[in-house]
């Protein structure tokens, strides 16, 4: 029996609330051995002060030395195993633009090219078209018409965008278009599976049209599709965990992420602050609240140590406004590490911490790195934290007699 | 997707070099409880000061409770599953002599044992025959030809000896000839499958012919066979991570588990002093390097406490040569503990080590079990040591987006 089935099997309803704060990639790293990460270095006094009546560890997003992208990092921090439910590159390219998929769509991750007169690659990415002028080229292409199927194309970035087919019976089985050089002409869509053949037969016909309307582009002249996915099968929050689930974030990639397991999405903030606000506001109307801090990890990624450091000072100062509404379990954690010293995600594990009733408060007196090792829940994998929530908010029973 | 996909998913080509330096069997215990282990009580400077600004913690060789023979411990070591990839007992008795297996061979660990005039079993060990004597006549044994068949015979140590069958489509599956009692003869080999019904009637032809040779031995007048195997179907180093991994050892048995593993096995050196000296040489010419040192687990095999410090002390003297070729990734650690109280391998876990500008550096100020326990790694399988050495040498890939 998997977690999730024991999830399923020994959920037991109560009014407690749990809420999963995630301030996205708060572990990092010093700026020279043994000197102090950017948390040890940000003044957290709220934070610090539930390490004392908390609980702390480690998680470890993937496993040991993985480094997550921000899909199967949230993932891991929904419950889910992040190497057995994978969420394909279209549909989190989807997900990414705020795009509701349904079971009936595939998605499919696009880049303009360019391409001669003979039809032969001469640059995969159309030059890095400005987003601006891309996102007006993406708008001709709505014209494309093909029968029994609705066509979606949104604009991403530069010379990416998203094409989504919506129909009955279509499979994801499709190999990507993008021959990865130039010189060559763009690959045809060709099914991996019986069940993706009319999927494949539906992306030539896009691509046909598409070349059509393209035709007097100086540099989009033509587009690759790449990574043809399905709306991943996860089983629900209200399945697993008898939980109304909410999702309050600002950026649309931790909304699609959080629609993927079935949360509502609520509120239309566009800051920390506002997306408290939004929690106070659905404090009644939910049992279980995924709240995502997107600027830790934004300035971890620039390179930018004492902004990071800033904003996990912004992440503390909004928690005696969490804790005022007395939830049943707080967890404070991130889904990944993004070391201002690296400007990128990393493989460390992340300081997690669970305020609750039934918290085995340990030794650490502050919410940090360094606490974490020697914190009460020692390391475990990102997977288990919501199994962990579960327990700490009393909503488990007993597994055997 | 299992851990070793993962490495082939993700792994990125760098400069940088990865050391994995073992000293085996190197954890241990007090000689009386509380008191200090060896590696508490040996003088390690240098290993202490790469603790500082390095991250430790404590690997498990299998599974918590589990003492590895020295196969599983060094599969675990190189990133293997030592619980999926089993290596049979005739090809490690192989590795252990050095004998270089190929793909279409069978090794057979192969007892001397005494019989009588009825062909039944009075000694299963021929009175624990001598290695020289034995060595001699394992040498008559050569004479034995099977049509088709090249045949290897090798002398191991007192009774025991290797029998290699080197032919297209051999199995592996055959019952050992060994009745593990006295009084009843030797056993036919039997196959257990069709694909080894051919190995079985070689066996059973080379049993004839050995009988023969040995009918003047006052001792070693038959033999058993045991452990029939193939050479262990693992990926390659160069496989799975894409390095140029090279093993730097002395003893047969070290070079015979990484050549499974695809290694090359470079230079003769017999002192670790010599080990580094090669590791100097081939600096420039791979990209891994696993060094082994063996004698930790010598004197703790010998159950002498004093003498097993004094080889720790021995290896933390050549650290500084190490620390000079400025690898990405030093790994420090053994295959398992060998406390000299108990005189051979145990269970417990192994202080394990990072070294590496992308170590988030933890408390600890000296390399030893008690620090290790209040490491930043916490507690973690052996084959995790390769995915977190391959992270902190910045070859890993980020996993999703």
């Amino acid at each position: 029996m998997d977690i999730i089935n024991l999830m399923k099997s020994l959920r037991e309803s109560t009014d407690g609330k749990i809420v999963l704060l995630v301030a996205d990639g708060i572990g990092g790293l010093a700026q020279k051995p043994g000197g102090l990460t950017e948390l040890e270095t940000a003044k957290t006094p709220n934070l610090d002060a539930l390490a004392k009546i908390g609980v702390q560890g480690l998680s470890t997003p993937i496993k040991p030395g993985i480094t997550p992208g921000s899909g199967p990092g949230h993932l891991g921090l929904f419950g889910y195993d992040p190497l057995k439910y994978i969420i394909g590159r279209g549909a989190l390219e989807a997900a990414g633009i705020g795009f509701a998929m349904t079971d009936n769509d595939v998605a499919i991750r696009c880049n303009f090219c360019t391409t001669d007169a003979n039809g032969n690659i001469t640059d995969r990415r159309a030059g890095r078209i400005a987003s601006e002028e891309s996102a007006k080229v993406v708008e001709t292409l709505k014209a494309i018409k093909i029968p029994g199927i609705e066509v979606f194309v949104e604009p991403v970035k530069e010379h990416r965008f998203v094409v989504v087919f919506r129909g009955a019976g279509l499979g994801d089985a499709v190999a990507d278009t993008d021959p990865q050089k130039t010189g060559v002409p763009v690959l045809d869509p060709v099914a991996r599976d019986t069940a993706s053949q009319k999927t494949a037969e539906i992306a030539k016909q896009f691509h046909e049209q598409a070349v059509k309307i393209l035709a007097g582009q100086p540099k989009a002249n033509n587009h690759t599709m790449r990574g043809f996915a399905k709306k991943p099968h996860m089983p629900s929050y209200e399945e697993i965990y008898g939980l109304r689930a909410a999702c309050i974030a600002v950026y649309p990639m931790y909304k699609g992420l959080a629609s993927f397991a079935g949360m509502d999405i609520v509120g239309a903030a566009t800051t920390l602050s506002e997306e408290i606000d939004c929690l106070e506001k659905e404090w009644k109307n939910y049992d279980f609240f995924f709240v995502h801090f997107k600027y830790t990890d934004s300035r971890g990624e620039d390179g930018q140590f004492d902004e990071k450091v800033k904003m996990i000072e912004e992440f503390d100062s909004i928690i005696p406004r969490v804790m005022a509404m007395k939830p049943a379990c707080l967890v404070v954690t991130g889904d990944h590490s993004t070391p201002a010293v690296m400007s990128s995600h990393s493989f460390h594990p992340v300081p997690t911490l669970f305020v609750s009733d039934l918290a085995r408060t340990d030794a650490t007196t502050e919410y940090s790195e360094r606490a974490a090792v020697l914190g009460g829940l020692g390391q475990f994998e990102a997977m288990y934290i919501m199994p962990m929530a579960m327990a700490h908010a009393g909503k488990l029973g007993k597994f055997g007699a």
